[in-house]
């Protein structure tokens, strides 16, 4: 088995080495389950120094699992969640949020695939009239399913709107390493600091195997979250795994190199394919992302070779993610090879 | 971090070193997420070598979420399961099953945790009345959360039933390597060739570090599992490592090592105690667990020193799980400490 | 179309007249829909005189309804509900409580229907423990689905076991004033100023058309009650017709007359019947509903000639309701039909 | 209590005396409960007679109830329902499809209300791919939410659209009678013969008291609908006054009258009111109702006199419906304040 290499998402890579020695570490001895163990009581330690000792910390075992529970803590069936067309939990989670919390999703469309106050304005109508749902959350991907980033200020404006229609703010980071690295912020600033309820932190995406954590930034908001985990699934009965790889990937910021990288990797590969002849690249990079319109022809050609997914099939946009083990000889290779196809086939 | 060891589940052993080793060996290179992988493939294969070529095969994250699935693969919410009541789903689930699936669980209760034919017969009828919740599935686990075992023929009188009423079997095979350890048979004979038709397997409890499987014996009931199991939250975006945890656990019969180790470790644990003045063991001892009555001023100062869980606070009935990484020298200390209190405390 | 009279349901019968003839009063000109309407606002007035100011009232269009509303303002999906195991909620509602509020039922053995707090003692545990639903509401039935009617006191201790755990307290008065009328109280006496929390009121069975109301004893219960009513598919358009079917039950006290009625044709069916030879009654006759044992035999020609149902087929248990038009002669003609047939066919 | 007039919607009126009547007429002796009546069984046959002997008739109490059964019975909670965003699933049912069905709803903007493959073609994707909810059903409202009328030819484009893609059609047709009124068709024309799977047909707005339906074409489709009807809270006990209400609704086209003139008020109310200046009909006027947006100034005064809804308070747009019971004095009366309101006010 010798796998090829690809731009298909950062969790076609493995585990980043350290995190792995953190579990293999992990490995002796009896723990007792479900989190009750010295491994997750460090994680969580370290998230509060992270975020803050009001933080409530919930390990889960996917990202689909920390948003359905994260939106599950801040409304309930009769509710809606306002959200990007583009956003995770409304076009990759196969309904997800709507089974298991019954809210209605309200998407709207956006030209880079984040939410701004006028985008939304249009939503908030119906409140207390029983035929409607009621909006309640106001959630956002940082960075976004475009590969773009949040700033502050725009974080801040969005909860100064949800604080005013008395709404939460979510946000889903399944990435949010690679946004802390672009914004060069710890990861406070642009969620807590700047009025997020619930964060989704994602770490499979960064060099993780499994686990993500669901962040409760006012503990009012959970005190049945542990039932709901239990009932969504999403209880790891050895968790000292997770919070293993937790420790290690906050131990000397793991976490920022490994999304330091993978950012750096995708400004290169833009770079290196802006120019070729039929590319055209149709968002920031701000991220670990990089959308572009390719020649149709070389789609095929291009995926024989590497893994990755098609964005928009009806205007040939494909989508290229680059992992905490990209390396510039794959950049260089890739773009090598997509040079080659866009002569021989346009 | 020194944890101490214990007898509180099977779960809290650790991961067996060949199976950590086939994770290691399976972290290099990018794979493709979600199953797309050649350590998933040739798992799966494994799987129907030993289940036959007919099986479905889906790897969950939980064994919750294995139940979930399997339940809700072979009714709707107008449905009811019929269940002992000391059955996982019905009292150490959080109401999973009936928040996904809806179903209504009608839990019997039964003097050793087995269903039998004369048990249900009273709970199938309403058939076709609008007003009562239609029974679709019968629930077994095996081994029984009380440690005993079904025989073949035990399996099979129920599966007769089943089709009698034009119900399903499901069988919850949390510890299922336990059971085939103990009735010295391959899974095959008391699964699918007894008439079984969806059973949650089990990995974790016995030497892995997370994943189970659904498997489906008739294809024509799975057309949308893979779709409830994305909705569900159960499925694993980096799956190679759940494939190859499944790989090793295969290898050389490893799952049969394992299980029979925990098995001998419990008839030892078993042996030695049960002349233990004012120690009565309350069920047969068939896989993995022990059931003691002892007395209660011991139970504190024997928590003490081990995990282990009261399974009824009355009759000061515990509850204790051995392991593949359980040694007789734990054991030994073990009964020598409940000796000794016991002496000192009745 | 000429239908022949019966004992199956107090639901065979039609509408009282007086409750007819406000229904025919309400039908000219304009309302606002769904509530916002005089005829309501007055029947919610009469509602609160009669239970309290504090009440908060709510209309529904089925019992079922009424009682998953209620059910579901108490608790949510991690919540477990006690009942005894014929209730309503437990047997005839095809699993709706489930559905909507996912929450677990725990359904208890009695005799005779009705719970008690040595009943549900050991059902109240696993408090704090994640994988266990929580118990959160005690539900019970009055009168019973039995006959049978709770005294005051026992609502009183069942309220202040509930008390004791941090439960809810509701009851399912699909016939309450059935239970009112027995009681010879208002029916404050033996509700909330006994202890419980949400009320689910019948009309259907005494008399109306279609209408329920749930009332909720702490305003503070019920924020979103309107929110899910409308989601539960309970609320009416044309919900006048419910106002004013309510404000007839109430004016000169036209419930209790009916149900005192009912429940007088009840004894008198029993004082007929219990005489017959091979009959045995088998509850206690409380309410509006006579519970017996009758040969087999004559069953098949008992039911041509009037409906009812079986209870329970296992040993030729009927239950025969009366209703508020049931008549004297009803009762003659049925008893002397079973004397012969009995006569006949033992 | 002398409520006034209004246009706020059709279910502001009350009942048609012919359908009171028939009510009235049931209203003698006993009948089986749940629907075993013979007034149930005859409005069944009208409905067969009206659309075929293939079409399964399930009565519900409520629009929602139908349309959420009869979503229900085409999909299951991976999948996803394709509807105007203007749908009353879609903002007048407070998630209700959501809630029961777990189902998606993909909301589209329209400019009349109005569904066309060209609008649903973009939604039609990821079939396969288990990230995705899949889409299964097309449902669309005849007549729309905005007044406007689906024609034969344009319905049937819809399913043609549907059976390629392996979609099903469903039709809200809480004002169907208005539809065929406008169209002057029989009722199967546009529905079954067009390629309509599920039908929720309305009775409520057109001169019932509560009672609606849902029609199945496919009998394959609904094995379990009765159940689901139960569970869903929407099952009648006393059914015999809805079907008493829709033999009389079925007798000498008593709908086919009702529904015209409820149309022909609304033209007149449009012609009335479109040369007034400032007021500008924002929709084709095809049933019976009229959309208008109106100087701002005069709304607060002319609900003062009359019942009716914002529509868009963004645009000043205002909604007018007319019902069974609408009076040309009515119309006249309105469009003279409306007029004086103009003069004053702008």
């Amino acid at each position: 088995m010798t796998p090829k290499r690809g731009f298909a998402s950062d969790n076609n890579a493995g585990v980043h080495p350290l995190i792995f020695k953190a579990m293999a570490d992990a490995n002796s001895g009896h723990c007792k389950g479900y989190g009750d163990d010295d491994y997750t009581r460090l994680a969580i330690d370290k998230f509060k120094q992270l975020f803050g000792n009001n933080t409530e910390v919930f390990f889960t075992l996917t990202g689909t699992g920390a948003n359905v529970l994260g939106l599950n803590t801040l409304g309930t069936s009769i509710n809606s969640i306002i959200c990007a067309d583009t956003a995770h939990i409304n076009v990759d989670e196969c309904g997800a949020p709507e089974k298991f919390t019954g809210m209605k999703l309200l998407a709207i469309k956006t030209p880079d695939g984040k939410l701004t106050p006028d985008l939304i304005r249009p939503y908030l109508h119906g409140f207390g009239f029983e035929h409607h749902a009621q909006p309640k959350i106001i959630s956002i991907t940082q960075p976004t399913e475009l590969g773009t980033v949040y700033t502050v200020n725009e974080v801040k404006e969005l909860s100064a709107m949800a604080r005013q229609y008395n709404l939460y703010l979510h946000m889903d980071g399944a990435r949010i390493s690679n946004a802390a690295a672009t914004l060069n912020l710890n990861f406070k600033a642009f969620t807590v600091d700047a009025g997020v309820d619930v964060l989704s932190f994602g770490g499979t995406k960064n060099g993780m195997m499994y686990g993500e954590a669901v962040l409760v930034f006012n503990p009012s908001l959970s005190p049945l979250f542990k039932y709901f985990r239990k009932q969504a699934m999403q209880l790891a009965s050895k968790m000292r795994y997770i919070g293993a790889q937790f420790n290690a990937f906050f131990t000397d910021d793991l976490w920022r190199q490994n999304a330091q990288h993978a950012n750096k990797m995708a400004q290169l590969l833009a770079t290196k394919v802006k120019t070729i002849k039929g590319v055209t690249i149709t968002q920031k990079v701000e991220a670990n992302g990089v959308f572009a319109i390719v020649p149709h022809a070389v789609i095929a050609p291009l995926q024989n070779a590497y893994f990755f997914y098609m964005w928009d099939e009806n205007r040939n946009e494909v989508r290229w993610m680059c992992s905490f083990d990209t390396t510039e000889d794959d950049i260089e290779h890739f773009a090598k090879l997509l040079t080659q196809l866009t002569q021989q086939h346009v």
